[in-house]
């Protein structure tokens, strides 16, 4: 595929979780199928422990080099959320308690008759000059500073801000993706396969060998931009299938 | 918790796959589990695309920080497995058919009745003075050069490689792990459990909100080298529960 000229993106996900396995990351895979159908290239995902100089770090290196940069995780109310910490110290703002975002809290929890202490109220906490990423499941926001939008970890909560966030993104042209079964095994197939990915050069082709009681099969996937792009290459991959020897 | 002085490790994922959404990785997790249990600290994970640019920035960025790397996916035999000659060009080394992968390889083939042709050959490839990773599910082996051990994206086949690795590195202390289940929901419990975290810095506690149809609960995780600490700071944390309103 020639040089990607459409919007790329990045993902960082915060969290000791993560790391230690207790928690198995489900937003990744989300925010990549998210951008993919929004024609934004996801280009690079870290995964760094609750620990400032490695938020930092992450966010200051992916910030610079991609259109957007999502976070997941460390949004809460509790000692291991410095999400809004880390983020604001990568911006060189200030950490304060944003006024809509106290608004809204302070409301959530008077509806609810329970006392937005202390703790509660650090969940409004952000960069100064931060914008709120709605969250419809648990009221307490997300926010965009600079390129950066920083989200919840919990799944459903991820997903409705990143829906939240997705209308104000500048996508690109969406890929298109086509898929051919292949009957055979990646080693029967990858010269050839070779020379028809340089032939196609608008395309991506992928090659996924599978193993199953069946024996080697290999799924290819061609992705484009244009539709006549990939059904091109997908063209030339399935005559290649049919002259193999056994098909 | 303190300063860790126990072995680090971080990996490193390849895959345009997992970064459209196709591919939902399932390394990430199994790699945390594994390095918990045997006390090494998976500080850091990066997904990159098949790009030999990004695969080597990479590489060279965690091998020098961490004690071990371990890498997922790219060695297959098709134009799209570009991680030896990616993972070679980061150490500086030619990327060579290694002897003893070119023998088992062969042999592979030879029983099977299969054509041992140029694409199969490939997967032999690896930096110059590689060390062998045993593949027992389809013989095309891993490989580790330096501190980066180089293995399948396939999962069966990563599992497999790294139960193999796991005897070759050396391991901390395990940690141990407490969990105390808060029918609370983090907001009422989140200050007096910063200051127990405070008088506990052997531990690591975390905190994990969950929303279900019986409301706001919290799941407390305690993480320590010693199950004294551990112990300690869990045996706190039920008596704040104990002593809430409403407990």
């Amino acid at each position: 595929m020639s040089e990607d000229d459409n919007p790329t993106a990045a993902m960082l996900a915060i969290g000791d979780e993560l790391l230690s396995g207790r928690t198995k990351d489900k937003n990744i895979g989300h925010l990549a199928e998210a951008m993919t159908l929004i024609g934004i290239g996801l280009k690079e995902v870290r995964i760094v422990a609750d620990d400032e100089a490695a938020i930092v770090e992450a966010v200051n290196a992916l910030r610079e080099r991609y259109t957007y940069v999502f976070t997941s995780g460390g949004i809460g109310g509790t000692h291991d959320d410095i999400t809004a910490d880390s983020v604001s110290a990568a911006f060189g703002l200030p950490c304060i308690y944003n006024d809509e975002a106290m608004r809204r809290l302070a409301a959530h929890y008077e509806r609810r008759g329970i006392d937005f202490n202390g703790s509660r109220q650090r969940m409004a906490r952000m960069p100064e000059g931060a914008s709120l990423i709605d969250n419809p499941v648990s009221t307490a926001p997300g926010f965009v500073i600079g390129n950066v939008h920083v989200m919840a970890g919990v799944p459903s909560i991820f997903e409705a801000m990143l829906d939240n966030v997705i209308p104000t993104l500048k996508g690109g042209a969406p890929l298109v993706s086509k898929i051919v079964e292949c009957p055979f095994g990646e080693g029967d197939i990858a010269a050839r396969l070779g020379e028809i990915q340089k032939a196609h050069p608008k395309t991506s082709i992928g090659s996924y060998p599978r193993f199953s009681a069946e024996g080697f099969r290999t799924q290819l996937v061609i992705r484009a931009r244009a539709e006549a792009d990939a059904e091109a290459a997908a063209a030339d991959i399935r005559a290649m299938l049919e002259a193999m020897p056994g098909a």
